[in-house]
């Protein structure tokens, strides 16, 4: 471990650019850690990063998310690209390297070099788990991947939030999800570019797809990217690939969108998107990092919750009190 | 309309404290649009508040959460407490007053003077649904109700928030979610204080509770509060009150646990934890709204974002430099 100090930041951006999987699964930690390091190292690898397409997946559990992620990469790699899977469940505990549960199946693509999978938790990530995953997609970026899949799971603000990340986003939806479909995601439904049906080999499956594409309809008008989402059906089980179907049009309907991305010149808006989404993130990480560290260790932040509890302060006033001690000015004028 | 403007905030403040049940509405309505007027309310009804039961209550989708919840509301009402829920649904873009989809069944209630209900989507909360939801409890509590309950859905971060506004943590789960419970929920089952298994009359039932009072002994050792969790079932479905099973149990639970909370003079540590979680919440919407007021309207956001993309800049040499224009110091001698 004492060999690792030896290595300067531009040293470590250097092997991650050059591609090496080991540096960039260390940077990783660290990004995930908050490690003072990352601003300085993201510095260096930000000029180098940009080129990738990133996909969003997302679906509840059971909508076969991770056998969907296994034909992707079959695919993606019978193009000779390279792959990364950064998949995020934040109702998980667990982080790191190894993928868990069911997602050990990746597990036979960790033997080539043109994948890479990272899994992420919800916790110990200061700055929530969005901001961490901007960071380790980036990383990916920097080490030459061509293709980027963020899988998570389910529908809050941590995953509307990690879908701001990806370029082109999936919804994966099965049959007999009904009419949950309706409520439940009507938040990632405006987002969402490909409305994927897997598991179409089962009962109602037809009239599914049709309600889907009548949903897709009235969103689709809402939508301000000119885009109109297309559903797709899939079927990503069975042992073999072969058995598998709608995966090529999947990814044809992929690589469609991206195309219209860079012609209707949106794509441009898109990363303008990112980078916007990435700075109010940097924003509110750094900002918290320094009012708590002025706070740390002098007793106060104890002394102000006494001060609350006992009914002689409240949080407002105390927010107050501190803001006006750490920031110049407040620009009312504007 | 004209006449709401002729109201005080203190005279809005001592109607809601009254119990006032349409200010109250319209307060939490100025919550959720973070209002200017929301911190100086506060700093009035904050020395009112603090004396409510705070249960929350988790579970997916289909776990029989607003069934249960229509028990708890008639159980609570039996011993003449005045009953608050707010349904969180941070996949639902809806919110506002009306309770939606199954939850109409509350509507029944809503006649009822001691029982007041809200519900909440994911979006347009500045500073997440988190703090709205901090807020909204906060006004119910001024407003005298005895039992606050916070449903949420899923188990992201934003529901672990949102768990450590209450005192007494419900999960719901069902049978025949089987192995699943084991990955999925491990986040919320080290915050759980009481483990409820409705539809305990499906199949699978007894060993599904065996499973989890195991699981319960391993995770409660990890715990810092001493409680151990307690495993209950529970059926709450049925037209009638009368072919519900269980729900005496679960509120002679909820009680037993509140007990426990105060014998063991945890619970002041309990609210503690709150107010800290509640400060920092409001630190970081305080800090983005004089940040990013600073910025809007000078175009420097747009030059920024320009800057990054054509390769001039990057995200976090943009945040430093604006953070120093806004930051007198940075403590770092701490």
């Amino acid at each position: 471990m004492a060999a690792k100090k030896k290595i300067s930041l531009e040293e470590m951006a250097d092997r991650l650019i050059a591609g090496d999987r080991r540096m960039a699964a260390r940077l990783i930690t660290m990004a995930e850690n908050r490690s003072d390091k990352v601003g300085p190292l993201m510095k260096l690898i930000y000029p180098r990063i940009g080129g990738a397409v990133v996909i969003g997946l997302t679906g509840s559990g059971g909508s076969g998310k991770s056998t969907l992620i296994d034909r992707l990469i079959e695919a993606f790699r019978g193009r000779a690209l390279k792959v990364g899977v950064v998949a995020v469940d934040p109702s998980s505990p667990f982080s790191g390297g190894a993928l868990l549960g069911d997602r050990i199946r990746f597990q036979r693509h960790s033997i080539d070099e043109g994948v890479f999978l990272r899994s992420m938790g919800s916790r110990g990530y200061l700055g929530g788990v969005g901001r961490a995953t901007s960071d380790v997609v980036r990383i990916m970026e920097a080490m030459g991947l061509d293709v980027i899949i963020v899988e998570t799971l389910g529908a809050g603000q941590d995953e509307v939030d990690i879908f701001h990340i990806a370029q082109t986003c999936l919804l994966l939806l099965t049959p007999g999800m009904g009419d949950d479909i309706q409520t439940m995601k009507a938040g990632i439904m405006e987002i969402a570019h490909l409305i994927v049906l897997n598991k179409a080999d089962l009962a109602g499956a037809e009239s599914c797809l049709r309600s889907l594409e009548a949903m897709v309809q009235i969103a689709g008008s809402e939508r301000g990217d000119g885009w109109t989402p297309r559903v797709l059906s899939t079927v990503a089980c069975g042992e073999r690939a072969g058995e598998a179907r709608g995966i090529e049009e999947l990814v044809e309907s992929i690589l469609a969108h991206q195309d219209y991305l860079h012609d209707s010149r949106t794509f441009e808006a898109v990363q303008a998107k990112r980078v916007e989404q990435e700075l109010g993130l940097i924003f509110k990480d750094e900002m918290e990092k320094i009012v708590f560290a002025g706070l740390k260790g002098t007793g106060r932040k104890r002394a102000y919750i006494e001060d609350i509890m006992a009914g002689r302060n409240d949080p407002y006033s105390v927010v107050d009190e501190v803001l006006k001690e750490f920031l110049v000015r407040e620009k009312s004028d504007e």
